[in-house]
């Protein structure tokens, strides 16, 4: 009601004249994607937007149609040198080994304590997925919400010196934003925890917590003392990961998006399940290739896991963004 | 865009005066919720919007965390004298029968196609759910979305011979509305299929697919030539209701509404969980009392089970409708 009056004062002094100056300035003095060189991934996004978007085009979609996925480690955030979860989940173990003696002595917990790298590394995925529940369960989801936003709020990258939050992409930042101008829903559909995105994505990415997709653990209801809890429990719910990305995403959302953006081989089923239908679709690839103002690594990689979407992206006419070449900008306020 | 352009357009050619003249008309002519009847629960729910909704209201809520919550059957739509999905799954049951023609001696299929509703009763929950995973698994799901569109397109209500879809409560499609134009996101939390009632939430109730959770099987993601699929299997994924529907809640939604809607003891712990918290809440239940113009079922009845629920609503000052005193017009166009 208050954003109602609000504009209806506007509209009341302004004079006709000027409200239709406005339609023409706006389009002329905006590059929505200004962080993004003129190369062809901004072409073929900013084709692909008004194709859908225009009313009497023979590609238009309906606005509640415009469904946006993008994964987010190294397709929105860095994800160099680790996951930026993982380094949430060693610093959790350094704050909670007081209390776990038994740590000290315990793999992979004593790697993360001595810092052996190595070691954990060994450990492997039943390690992680070991730490993960050290960490993230146990807690009630309010408990887990204040914990992971107190650490992003105060954990610094170890090379830029900043806050994770400030280490997203610029140029992605843009296109979400461009993408909801014209009529588009945007989700984050992360192989990440989900609880560990959502207080923050909607600050970050303007992505609010019920359009974020994500891995899960267990939880369950209970009445506590006269109080409803939700209890985070040590046991994997869902892995949204690979294949995992469309079952979630259809979970989640329930229709087929028509736009998709990722960087890994962790995307290839999302990106297939998006760009593999009728009607206007597109799909784009984040390529990792400057070490100077990021990072650089392919699809030989270990890290990166790029083989398989970088062949599909050649196959299925995926653009692919050449950070070096095609981005101005990589981090906001640079 | 053309949003934008149309609104300018009209900015243009209405002259301030006039301008200025729409909000108090708008307010005069239009009651939110003409279907109800002036007694106290339409007060208690215009109140309660209206502290939530006034900015320097003290219990104003940011317009993000305006999320309300409604379970369908039997708060929004009928669910006598049986769920609407257990009508679906013995149509599906009959209609594929020549395809299984073991059916005609299998329980409880042979229940089924014989009508023996005593027989079906007794093959109990585990019965209900073999039927339930004979109709709604096995394919993909689009296939099924299509199977559950053109039902609820066709099939009949045995008493009122209308589509279920127009036997949606009147005064709740308005709640709906009246919550929507006053901020809030509103969102279904069923015991129902989630994509059994995706394919027409959105036209009868104004909310989208992604607005939508429910019970689910499992699905599988699978390239077969060339396209993607998802498989739906025979295989519990998740049972949204009573201590599942928060766990379903947070899942999907990932904030706490301040608003819920249910008419049984399967949304208690919803309601709880959305009323016991700090800050301005709101809980309803509606009460079946209406035999003549729809059904009369209470505390008592079998097939209710709302001992708990009401109990609960007096204890922590929900909100009870009595359908009969309460709603002036059950059903759209009557």
């Amino acid at each position: 009601m208050f954003e109602r009056l609000k504009s209806l004062w506007v509209i009341g002094t302004t004079v006709g004249a000027l409200a239709f100056l406005v339609p023409s300035l706006a389009i002329a003095q905006s590059d929505p994607l200004p962080s993004w060189n003129d190369t062809a991934p901004k072409a073929a996004i900013v084709e692909f937007v008004d194709k859908v978007s225009k009313e009497g085009s023979p590609d238009f979609v309906p606005e509640p149609e415009r469904i946006a996925v993008f994964d987010n480690d190294g397709t929105l955030w860095i994800e160099q040198p680790m996951y930026v979860q993982l380094a949430f989940a060693l610093d959790r173990v350094k704050a909670e080994a007081p209390s776990h003696p038994e740590w000290a002595t315990t793999q992979p917990f004593q790697a993360v304590l001595e810092g052996d790298m190595k070691a954990l590394t060994a450990a492997g995925e039943k390690g992680l997925l070991e730490l993960i529940m050290a960490t993230h369960a146990g807690m009630t989801t309010a408990q887990f919400e204040k914990i992971a936003s107190e650490w992003i709020a105060t954990a610094r990258d170890p090379r830029f010196k900043k806050p994770y939050t400030e280490l997203v992409y610029q140029p992605m930042l843009e296109l979400l934003a461009y993408l909801r101008a014209n009529g588009f829903k945007t989700f984050i559909v992360s192989g990440g925890g989900i609880e560990f995105m959502r207080p923050w994505t909607e600050k970050v990415y303007g992505v609010p917590p019920e359009q974020v997709v994500g891995s899960s653990i267990k939880t369950k209801f209970a009445m506590k003392d006269g109080a409803p809890t939700l209890f985070r429990l040590p046991e994997v719910n869902f892995i949204d990961d690979k294949a995992g990305k469309p079952v979630g995403i259809q979970e989640h959302i329930g229709r087929r998006p028509i736009a998709a953006f990722g960087n890994s081989d962790g995307d290839l089923e999302m990106l297939q399940w998006t760009t593999l239908a009728e009607g206007p679709r597109f799909g784009l690839i984040v390529h990792h290739t400057d070490a100077e103002r990021e990072y650089a690594y392919d699809r030989k990689s270990e890290f990166g896991h790029l083989d398989l979407a970088l062949d599909a992206a050649a196959i299925n006419k995926w653009t692919v963004v050449d950070m070096k070449a095609d981005w101005k900008q990589i981090f906001p306020g640079n």
